[in-house]
């Protein structure tokens, strides 16, 4: 028997990228987005491998330019689990921002004890510090991003610069991301419904890190 | 004017788990997979927020099995990207399995120039020495994957236990999960066609982790 083949396969990142980029503008209905939102959602279908993601991203007007700005500006990104943190591609970021993600502090059993909350909500109340003129990227717990919007009802709450709001998920997801689109305490990305994820939320980010595609 | 109510919403981790497995078992098609298999699935589709990835998941005979016993003999977990190695549940691991991402490690750009390819799969070539009864957790890169089937296609290479392939995406997704089940050179977890990605990798590995579900 003859040894099988090697299997070939594109090796080079930037072509592949290019590649699916390109698939992506044929196939996803995109036409109603800005160039700038464009952009971002291009990068979010990738993520998710799915372009019937495109109709359930949805952005508040101007969320885009103002996450941009922000990070441009040199905010800090405020992220809800470790999957999102680690996921945002460092050398996109244009100020070399401070990416920060909370969950795992010493402190956070105790507050989720004290305000009987869960972890990830509780996680949200050490964001406080650094959530005027933040990027919040929230990919994983509809928790954090209701608890988060508790602390904005306050108006002495530091108002971060915007929102990236995709939980996941099958109980409160969707009601999460509806309660931020209704109030809108700041500008706000979104997927509606139960679609999200930590790599559809760092994709946006990654996005809106560099006005470079690829 | 007054104040609004605050956003009420479900704040026991462990409820809001067995709330949306619930709502997966009744509303998912599940009937094909076997116990193991099928707490699997859940968790998988429990990550992607999408019932309708279950058709697409598919198991070679024993591969959940395979992987499981793996995990409980004290295996490590080899990953493609930080997502996934960060993703995974410490507490959940019977052995506290080393976790292993070599992607960011300084040997690997000098080998994907060698090797004319992509870092991910340059990275691959790191596993070697882990890779007998390893569990492969690959939930970003095709590359990586093909890469890994090509050593596999060496006799004297070492055989991990389990493969769960999961990458996503538009070039090279699709076709790499395709190559690993039709040679299927180790027992295998799969999502079909372009969708995948690391929570839904990090999702089987975590429910292949413990035998309890929440």
């Amino acid at each position: 028997m003859r040894p099988p083949l090697p299997h070939r396969f594109e090796t080079d990142g930037a072509a592949i990228y290019r590649a699916s980029f390109a698939m992506i503008r044929a196939e996803a209905a995109l036409a109603r987005f800005s160039p700038i939102e464009e952009m971002v959602a291009v990068r979010m279908v990738h993520a998710a491998g799915m372009v019937d993601l495109a109709p359930h991203i949805r952005f508040s007007p101007g969320a885009a330019e103002a996450a941009r700005g922000a990070l441009e500006a040199g905010a800090p990104i405020l992220c809800d689990a470790r999957m999102v943190s680690e996921g945002i591609t460092r050398t996109r970021l244009p100020a070399a921002n401070r990416i920060v993600c909370t969950l795992h502090e010493p402190a956070v059993p105790a507050i989720a004890a004290r305000l009987a909350t869960t972890r990830s909500a509780a996680a949200v109340e050490l964001w406080r510090p650094l959530l005027a003129g933040a990027v919040v990227a929230i990919g994983n717990a509809p928790t954090a991003l209701f608890h988060l919007l508790n602390l904005l009802q306050d108006p002495q709450c530091p108002r971060p610069a915007a929102i990236v709001g995709c939980p996941v998920g099958f109980i409160g997801a969707a009601e999460s991301k509806a309660a931020l689109m209704d109030t809108l305490p700041v500008p706000a990305i979104v997927v509606d419904g139960r679609l999200g994820g930590s790599a559809i939320t760092v994709a946006a980010v990654n996005a809106l890190a560099s006005r470079q595609e690829i």
